[in-house]
């Protein structure tokens, strides 16, 4: 089967109309760019031969005839996002399952998830179809305008049919994606295969010290819980030196000191800690240093430091190694020597449905590491390397 | 001259019931409860048969024939304030010009300037009355809720008189306060002469990293301004060791990072670096630490590290020697062995009379420090003590 590089950059052009703003594209999840796209989307399907399958929680499924090989991301945006994002995934999915139809195999089906950018929950479609929440919860969910999920599914209520897809359809999950950070950009190098999704812990943190006036209080008699966090800061730096890897990061995000005044010695800081790495027991050690850092700043200067969890972990999801092969090979025929395994350090749709099957991630590069920005871009023969790759490996992969 | 303490306690409790909070006060500048304080004074000061003068500004003096000793502080409050804080050197100095009077000398004249406290600007009343802000100017000054100076000034105006008190009759000012700090209290002495009122510097610091996705990019390859300016704060904490005194201080009270979200690296952290001390030398060595930490973290992180002064300067105020010596004897007389000479670490309006007249300051300690809330408190030993020395000083000071 051979995909057609021109088709798929017309295609992937026209989904940039649904919602385009400059460089960038506006099309959150059910809005209605959102909506027209999707439309669109189960016109492709149809016109290919497929069978159209918009499911309760809008994924739009291009299924084939029997067991079959699934592709795709997703085709919603952040509020004010970049073109590439999932949408590349999702054309890519659609000229190579159209380019099997052609060829008279192998069986590869294409998907588009819903809601991927969290408009209402997060990576809600995919989500509701591996089971991870029930469309009941999901009905609840309310974006920051106060819309909920169940609210806004009516607007694909046309094209929705009742039932979920059956995932013992399909053998397994490849999804190409932006890299939306800097590394192969940097490298100079076309294409990822990805190892992993990497985990992801996050705690928040409050210093309680005491707040005073900042003229009158002489430095010896200070609790300054801002001093506090940046001392929990630098003592993380030193003291991850010996545990992480390259590839594992963490970030302080978020902090908000009281009463933030210029003079007044702060009170309180409450701030984030937020680290990720592909391997779960490397996260394991990382927290038992962030629990020790803690501990010993509370002991060294009197302070109250506690420490709550903000949300669910996220475990790492390590992608199938069958697939991984499938996809080095294909890397090595169209892009030799350009191509590298790395992790994953966002989070996407293939997390979900690693519950359910065998996943596996090609990323492309993004251009200075932009994404979720009207400035997001690839260039475009990275553009079609990746859709050659990701063919020549669904070709490989795919149950004829 | 003898004053009295049971008067005074009783007069200092009356003022309190002026817009009474609980343990605590509130009384800002210009609400009605300031308005009927300010009245009961004006009756006060006829009672003892000195000459009330309700300024333009709204500072009420109560003034002795000829050239006089000037005592006094501010009966403004803070919005939730203590009950003590300028009430205590207004009321002193209330009681102490009467036991003037009875005692048939010295001449003593007393003040309470008005909106020490900043509800529309700051130290507002002495700033006026010390022709470092106009008239002009000063009516033009809003509160938060919008009213301005020239406005609120309006409640006074059946007391006003259109001139201010020409500052030529008097030979010096003395203000009582409490510390609004911990150190007396701390080591339990009842009396702080105070040896200069302290500068005070602060600038805005903006550190410009590269906002980030906090998956995707790795450690080697961020700019992160949250890690910038903890590593700033490190650094003044290192530098500073040797060119502070135990009296010095510092502090980062607020701080902004953008956009301040757990998963992004941070891509701007905007915060304060105060800095007060006594010796205009040492403010100015200490800004020579301060621009050094931000060049060199500038060059070793490879972001953009930038300082814009906030405000203007605060030069250290310097107690004239002769009152200094006056406040010693006579707290050796009240207190042997439980006084000390300070520095002021919070402004006072002796700062703004410095510029027409000798001045000096007498602290009394501040239970637990605590200053600006409803729980401010100081044992009613020490609220007698510090009325004792401050009476001898006037008396050793004040002209005949």
């Amino acid at each position: 089967m051979t995909p057609d590089p021109a088709r798929f950059l017309s295609d992937l052009h026209h989904l940039r109309s649904f919602g385009a703003a400059g460089h960038g594209v506006m099309r959150r999840a059910f809005s209605e760019p959102d909506v027209a796209a999707r439309e669109w989307l189960v016109a492709q399907i149809e016109a290919i031969g497929l069978t159209a399958h918009v499911d309760p929680a809008g994924n739009v499924f291009g299924l084939a005839k029997g067991r079959s090989l699934l592709i795709g991301s997703h085709s919603d945006t952040q509020p004010e996002g970049g073109w590439l994002d999932g949408a590349y995934g999702v054309i890519a999915a659609l000229e190579i399952a159209r380019a099997a139809v052609e060829a008279g195999g192998p069986a590869i089906s294409m998907v588009s998830f819903q809601d991927e950018e969290g408009r209402f929950g997060a990576l809600t479609g995919s989500d509701l179809w591996a089971g991870r929440t029930t469309l009941a919860e999901a009905d609840g969910f309310a974006a920051t305008d106060g819309l909920t999920f169940g609210q806004a599914r009516q607007g694909l209520a046309h094209l929705m049919q009742e039932d979920f897809v059956d995932p013992a359809r399909f053998t397994g999950f490849l999804e190409m994606h932006i890299e939306q950070g800097p590394v192969l950009d940097q490298v100079g190098e076309s294409v990822g295969v990805v190892t992993s999704i990497v985990g992801l812990r996050q705690i928040q943190v409050t210093v309680t010290g005491q707040q005073n006036h900042a003229g009158t209080t002489p430095m010896a008699m200070r609790q300054d819980a801002f001093q506090g966090a940046a001392r929990i800061a630098g003592l993380l730096n030193e003291r991850f030196a010996n545990v992480v890897t390259p590839q594992t990061v963490w970030t302080i995000g978020h902090m908000q000191l009281h009463p933030n005044a210029s003079s007044i010695v702060p009170g309180r800081a409450v701030f984030t800690i937020q680290w990720r790495d592909g391997d779960a027991d490397r996260l394991d050690r990382m927290e038992r240093v962030i629990d020790e850092v803690l501990t010993d700043v509370a002991a060294e200067t009197g302070m109250q430091v506690e420490a709550d969890r903000l949300r669910h972990d996220l475990t790492p999801v390590p992608m199938d190694e069958g697939m991984q092969a499938a996809l080095r090979a294909a890397a090595e025929v169209h892009a030799p020597g350009r191509w590298r395994s790395m992790p994953s350090g966002a989070l996407h749709d293939a997390s979900n449905v690693s519950h359910l099957m065998p996943v596996g991630m090609l990323f492309v590069p993004s251009i200075g590491g932009i994404s979720h920005d009207f400035a997001e871009d690839t260039g475009e023969a990275d553009l079609v390397t990746g859709l050659k790759v990701l063919a020549a490996a669904a070709d490989a992969l795919a149950p004829r």
